[in-house]
């Protein structure tokens, strides 16, 4: 099993091409004007390239959540208080979040890890992978070492790895951290070189005074840790979360599988730009469940180079736009496999 | 039971909007920031006020397929021929088609409507409700009477009523016609002004020679049946389809006893645009699904007042993106029913 850091980077191939012609084609003999279903189409080629197959299997989905606290919070950067992390995770072990509610919907099962939350949340269905009681406060110190980063990141390898022995074809990212906008913000600057104004947004609910201050954090982070180009692992280490890397290596893991992942929202896409800075080849790999409401989320959606699949207003995170994204990549699938074709149904093909 | 026009147009009242502000103040105690699922609340609030109930129960979904030949056909205004139309319901009753495979994924059933198709579609699972062998050239002479658009609406109107009494409380809406996105586009722009340069399209794939022509048709048609002002009932007699009129029909039916529909695409969106021209108050009634990749459509949605639920460039009618969004408006409800409280949950609510 590769479950090692650079074992998985090295095993990361682009998905196949030839396999998304095949599908397309396949998609132009059903009985229907040839690209009609447009975006529909382009999903099903996608995951049939990731899969190496043209007519992949109906997708068996699992939802990783990520929770974990920020050194950060204490800089006031949130509306919520930092407690608010581990009553979340207990809300998601209950089953009573909008992520539970949304992953049942589609069908998903989903999976609580507690990457660092503060206080540790030891209830049934938390699975523990904790590097520390949170990071430190990014804005005076790194958030983690660059060890921990590894193991952050090596712990979401795993867990790809135990879901696809499960037989999981279709992962979705979600995370939990009171804070954790702010690290997605500084990360993504860092990894993009936008500017702090375009990437930082007002989180769960910041009035102007807190958007001001969050802002101010970020650039006080980025002039502490970045001095020029920086590496995307020290760039993870210093700026980024326990559940980001986690999630990066999530990410990582499934590519290396050849797992295509439904990416969620604003910090999720932080954790898929530090995933293909460290391995180009996983981009293809990545579906963009939304567009945030979060500004920033415009330039890491750019820079991951995937158009989203919804455009719903949503900036809650937890996974909920993945949980609605894998219902139309699971349509898209279904299209590819149970529709008839012109030759098939005897439907008079015009060719257009 | 209400099954005439007349009756039908007095039944409908709006949607309560006192219920969609109590439906808001529960989605606002639920554990997540005020407002961060954006339209999926929205959602939720525009179906509890339809239904006038501040927490519905989920949806028992049933999608209505109308079909029906078009006399303009005849004038080259479509890449398919004539007889697709009689092919593609045969499909339909197959379940080869992606309405079926969309529907299913959807979990709502589908009813397959002959409004008028060229040949009569005898199969099982095909409702008969033939007002004629397809309308007569639109580019020429009236598409129908206005006593088979009263026929028509009134079919539709006993469809709603129908899937009401079997308990059906989510209806969207679907067509199959070949030439009816010029009779859409020549209805549309009556009811609208709008240039027929803005609200003509490729269809199902005219090539620039075919668009020209089409424009030419919908130009001419509007010259011989439109001076000045036009009421709805004759704009849709002489300018509409068999299956514009009964999906007409089946928004009144449905709106005189508060049943949300899912509006698909641009054609089911001309049918929605003459029933809230017969009775405004319907408008409350209408989720839009989806915005069509056919350009006129922008044109309809400014007309209904409400914005689509998703955005996939599809442009294929039959009800395929009512099915996809049914499953967002599922969600929505989801939400609503299933969300733990803030004070359930024992989560810190900032009022954020």
């Amino acid at each position: 099993m590769i479950a090692s850091l650079p074992d998985t980077l090295a095993a990361i191939v682009p998905p196949d091409a030839d396999v998304a012609r095949q599908t397309q084609a396949l998609l132009d003999a059903k009985t229907k004007p040839r690209r009609s279903l447009a975006r529909l189409e382009d999903l099903a080629c996608r995951i049939a390239a990731a899969r190496g197959v043209p007519v992949p299997e109906l997708p068996v989905k699992a939802l990783v959540v990520m929770a974990a606290d920020h050194g950060v919070a204490a800089e006031g950067v949130s509306a919520f208080p930092q407690e608010v992390t581990a009553q979340m995770v207990a809300n998601f072990a209950r089953g009573g979040a909008a992520i539970n509610v949304l992953a049942r919907h589609a069908g998903a099962e989903v999976l609580v890890v507690d990457m660092g939350v503060a206080t540790p949340v030891a209830l049934p269905g938390v699975l523990a992978r904790r590097i520390g009681a949170g990071t430190r406060n990014l804005s005076r110190e790194p958030a983690m070492s660059r060890e921990q980063a590894v193991t952050a990141l090596e712990a979401g390898i795993g867990i790809a790895a135990d879901l696809a022995a499960r037989g999981v074809t279709l992962i979705g990212t979600g995370e939990m951290g009171i804070g954790n906008t702010t690290a997605a913000s500084a990360l993504s600057a860092a990894l993009t070189g936008a500017p702090v104004e375009e990437i930082t947004g007002r989180g769960t609910g910041l009035d102007d005074a807190g958007l001001a201050r969050k802002a101010e954090v970020i650039r006080r982070a980025l002039a502490l840790h970045v001095r020029g180009a920086v590496e995307p692992l020290e760039a993870l280490a210093r700026l980024g979360g326990f559940e980001i890397a986690g999630l990066a290596g999530v990410i990582l893991g499934a590519a290396a599988r050849r797992i295509p992942v439904v990416v969620d929202g604003f910090i999720s896409g932080a954790a898929g730009l530090a995933a293909i800075r460290l391995a180009p080849a996983a981009a293809g790999y990545l579906v963009a469940a939304h567009r945030s409401a979060e500004p920033g989320h415009r330039v890491v959606l750019e820079a991951l180079g995937t158009a989203p699949v919804l455009d719903l207003g949503m900036r809650l995170g937890e996974g909920t736009g993945a949980a609605l994204a894998m219902t139309i990549v699971e349509a898209a699938i279904r299209i590819l496999r149970e529709m008839a074709t012109f030759a098939g149904a005897g439907v008079s093909d015009s060719g257009a």
